[in-house]
């Protein structure tokens, strides 16, 4: 009973951020990867030390796909494919169209075969036309219902428990966590706040146009089918530009298409100390396991020095879900 | 003596945050301008009050050229002026170039008979081909040189002292500030810091191309003359859904052109409470007197209820400079 009270008054003065402090990215096993970043976090946060940077310039930006959440299936195709079929029976002239079907019929095929304009076209039918709200209430019905095929949880569950982790550590010491993603900003602005943290301003993506027009006596905003900017590859440091008016000194993405080498690069290139993270997928047990065609990410990760992040090796834990099961390993 | 201490003693318990809400916006006159706005703003920040609004949601735009700062003459084509003059001895083909020699000339008539496209060329030369930094360098440089001709003081230096202790009420009552400007988004990020107090993260404006590219072995954005968004009229809320993700509550723009009605209309649109504000610059002898040609940004005001700004009856004071003058009104 001492003991209980005792443990009641001391508990008072246990100070969560110290203890946080003291157990930074506790899903992370020990080992190199782990201390590179915190110790690169603790130069460039420790005042007086040469590496030190403001707080106003640290930006650390971060891949979605593949490098927060679970990139297969891709989520924003999942949402096109669910639209189609929702909307299907308002354009009876889909019957005739081979890429609408392709996409109900799961046919990624069609789209290899067929290049990217294909996709573009589908993209179009699914996000313009309608109000920023409307879109909105559709991308947040469907992650609402939107289960993984493979953990059939809900999609937004697929984000990485270590990352989860890592956006938090960087943001309890001053930095600005910014998504810079391929995917539509305005999809993943509707839940990138409950998922990551990330407010929707800080969210970086594709670009598409809008029209700011009357509706029902209303000035609204309108999508377009226009796109401003693809924020893949090469753009991504122009989205970045664009949105921060800055450079990242953190930056991470993952192996798969080379999507990610450019925002790297941009960090690596920063006159600041700065730090790039590349997610490898080499867990083909918890996750999936798969590597890019030409190795391009890892070949610039090993010539340029950034860290490689071995899903298997570094992750205690692969999923929030999963964190039980991880603590018996 | 001892009523030294104890006025020393009693100091310390003065607390700045609630001296400063006692009186917000000195540089205002009282009346129902200065009270309509901070009665809008106390409602929509007092938790309880059926008007309150999330601090995340407290979006406020400004225009930049007569809302923020004098806007004769343009600060941006004074830049393009200087930068022609300091490129010309590198470029003797523009001896030959009607619209450079029109610039050199200061002759406006040039350019109101030749249309934007002359313009907008005028600005490509003088706004692309170099890097970021090397572009942010020759902003800063023209900065630190360039007068207001009429007050002869830095062109920073015609901010309105009234609209700076706004932004700062504004902020201090947990709004975010952002500058939406039909200039270039990359020419006022340079001085929005020290200016405003904003950081370049939230200064919107037109968007110029961007290509990342290798120079000297380093990757670099090399800014390009293709624009990808002209930040004026119905494509301001266009760059606001880009940048911020949401909606402004609180909007405020100038008479002139009516480049700021569809901003104003956006906030006047937001399910949320909003107020939007109009400066009319009617003060001929402090600052300059001017309307617009067809009277819509008034007009709009009265239709949908926006609170013009008498700037000749309003404003104690104009500028900073004219600080102690105004002491005397």
């Amino acid at each position: 009973m001492i003991d209980r009270l005792a443990c009641l008054f001391f508990g008072v003065f246990v100070v969560t951020p110290a203890f946080a402090q003291s157990t930074p990215l506790p899903s992370w096993h020990d080992g190199p990867t782990r201390d590179n970043i915190i110790n690169f976090v603790e130069r460039v946060t420790t005042p007086g030390h040469p590496d030190f940077v403001p707080e106003n310039e640290r930006i650390a930006t971060f891949d979605n796909d593949g490098t927060l959440w679970c990139e297969f299936p891709v989520v924003q195709l999942a949402f096109v494919s669910a639209s189609l079929q929702q909307m299907l029976p308002n354009h009876p002239e889909w019957k005739e169209d081979v890429a609408v079907q392709a996409v109900l019929d799961n046919n990624l095929d069609y789209f290899l075969k067929n290049g990217e304009q294909e996709l573009a076209r589908m993209l179009a039918l699914t996000h313009s036309g309608m109000t920023r709200e409307e879109f909105r209430e559709r991308v947040g019905e469907f992650f609402r219902a939107a289960k993984h095929p493979k953990y059939n949880v809900a999609v937004t569950q697929t984000a990485y428990q270590p990352m989860l982790e890592l956006l938090n550590y960087l943001r309890s010491k001053g930095f600005q966590t910014w998504i810079c993603t391929g995917g539509g900003a305005e999809f993943v602005r509707v839940i990138s706040e409950n998922t990551y943290g990330i407010p929707a301003q800080q969210v970086i993506g594709s670009i598409g146009g809008w029209k700011f027009e009357n509706r029902d006596g209303k000035s609204v905003l309108v999508k377009t089918p226009e796109l401003l900017l693809k924020n893949d590859k090469e753009d991504k440091p122009v989205g970045i530009a664009i949105q921060t008016g800055g450079t990242p000194i953190f930056a991470c993405g993952n192996v798969r298409s080379g999507g990610d080498i450019a925002m790297l690069e941009m960090a690596r290139n920063n006159s600041r100390p700065n730090f790039q993270l590349l997610i490898h997928h080499d867990d083909e047990e918890r996750e999936i396991a798969y590597g890019e065609k030409d190795n391009a990410s890892l070949e610039a990760a090993k010539e340029q020095g950034w860290q490689v992040v071995s899903m298997k090796n570094d992750w205690k834990t692969i999923f929030p879900f999963q964190k039980e099961a991880s603590n018996d390993r």
